[in-house]
C-alpha cells in the first residue's frame, strides 16, 4: 500500500504554475470539447441510423482520435495544481473537465465540511430501465462524501462507504449533498445522499482516513491535495 | 417506490424478437463504433494537440452527433429481450455493448452464483492519480454482485451495498470476482472484490432483493429479466 501511495500517488499531484487567466482560457477550450464528447456517448447508445451511417461515423471517431494521439499525456491526467493552488482535477470521472464519463458534477462546498450539487443523468447512467444504474449512484455519493471532508479541512481516502437503496432513482434531474458527520484525528465519518423531486432514493456513510504520505507532507508543508479524489 | 417500478421499469424491459443472427449482426455494427468513442473519451482526457485542432475536433464531433440524432430513441436504452430470451442491457454504464463509459466488463458466470471477470481501467476512470476512482470500484462491484446472484438464479436489485478499500488500486489490468454468500426467499447476500496482480484491493457485500413487480411477473409467467442492472 506504502509503495503504491508513495509512487503513483504522490508524483501525480503535481504544480505546474498556471496562473487563473491561463487555466479560465483551457477550460474555454476543453470544456466545449468535452461536451461534445459527452453527447457522443449517449448518441451512440440512442441512436437508430442505419447501418451503413453507423460505420461511417466509427471511421470518423477512429481518425479523430489518431489526431488527438499524435500528441498526448503518456499516462493518466492525474491532478495539476496551479500557481495559486487551485486544484485541477480535470480526468475525474465525476467532475472532471475532461472526462466525457463525469455527468459532470459541478460541487458546491462550504468550509463547515458540506457539499451539494444539482446534476442531471441521462441513457448512459441506466441501470434498470428508466433508472440510475447503482453503482453510478455509490460512484457519485463516493465523491460527494469526499468533498464534504475535503471542504471541512478534513481530506482522507475513502476506506468504508455503505450504500442504503430506499427506491429506484429515476434518470433525469437530481441532487446530492453530503456533510461530514464527526472527525477523530485522521479519521472523519461522512453522510450523504441523493435525491429526486420526492425525495431521497440513496444514502451513504463512509469513512475517509488521511494517508500517512499525506501527513508527512503537510508536516513537511509540502504542496498537499485538498482532496483526493 | 412501487410507482416508479411498476412503469419505468416493467415496460423497459423490451422483448423484441430478435434472433441470435440478428443479434451477433447489431453487435458487430454497434461494438466497433462504441470502442471508437470509448477511445476518444480517452484521448480526450490525455491529448496534447494545440487547441486551434482541439477546436476543429470539438466542430466535428457536434457534426457527427447531430448525424446520430437525426433518428434516435426518444429516452435511455432499457434492457430488450430477443428472441431466445437473451437480455441486451447494451445501455449498462459497466458491460453496455453501446455505452462508452462502460470498460466494458465481460463478465463470465456459472449457476452456482458466481461472476468473474478481468478488465483494464485507463484515464477515464482515475480518481487520486494513478489511483482507480474509488467510486469506480464501487460501480464495478455493484455490477459484479447483481451478475453473481443472478447467476445464481436469485436476482434482486441492490437493496444495500459496502465497501472496504484495503488498499488503493491502481489504473492497469485487473480482475473482479463475486459471489452469493447465502439466499433467504427474496433476499440473498452476495460478496466479492477487486484485485490487482498483488492482491485484493477492494472488498464489498451486498444485500439483493427481489422486488414485488418481479415477483409478480415470475408467479404470472411473464416475460422476466433475469438481471436487473
Amino acid at each position: 500500500m506504502e509503495h503504491v501511495l508513495a509512487s503513483g500517488f504522490v508524483a501525480g499531484y503535481q504544480r505546474d504554475e498556471m496562473t487563473e487567466a491561463e487555466i479560465e482560457y483551457e477550460k474555454s477550450v476543453y470544456g466545449p470539447l468535452t461536451d461534445a464528447v459527452r453527447e457522443l456517448v449517449d448518441a451512440t447508445i440512442r441512436t437508430t441510423v442505419d447501418d451503413d451511417e453507423i460505420k461511417a461515423v466509427q471511421v470518423e471517431v477512429e481518425g479523430i482520435v489518431a489526431r488527438l494521439r499524435t500528441s498526448q499525456l503518456e499516462g493518466a491526467y492525474g491532478v495539476r495544481y496551479g500557481a495559486t493552488g487551485r486544484g485541477r482535477p480535470w480526468g475525474n470521472p465525476t467532475v472532471g473537465l475532461r472526462n466525457a464519463i463525469a455527468p459532470p458534477l459541478v460541487v458546491d462546498r462550504s468550509s463547515d465540511g458540506r457539499a451539494w450539487c444539482g446534476f442531471h443523468l441521462g441513457a448512459a447512467y441506466e441501470g434498470p430501465p428508466g433508472l440510475v444504474h447503482g453503482g453510478v449512484s455509490a460512484l457519485i455519493l463516493d465523491q460527494m462524501l469526499g468533498e464534504a471532508t475535503g471542504a471541512g479541512g478534513k481530506p482522507g481516502m475513502t476506506a468504508t462507504l455503505t450504500l442504503r437503496y430506499r427506491r429506484g432513482t429515476p434518470l433525469g434531474d437530481l441532487r446530492a449533498e453530503a456533510w461530514i458527520e464527526r472527525s477523530e484525528g485522521i479519521k472523519t465519518w461522512a453522510r450523504g445522499h441523493i435525491a429526486d423531486a420526492e425525495g431521497v432514493t440513496v444514502e451513504a456513510e463512509g469513512l475517509f482516513i488521511l494517508p500517512r504520505w499525506a501527513r508527512e507532507r503537510i508536516a513537511a508543508e509540502a504542496a498537499t491535495p485538498k482532496y483526493f479524489e
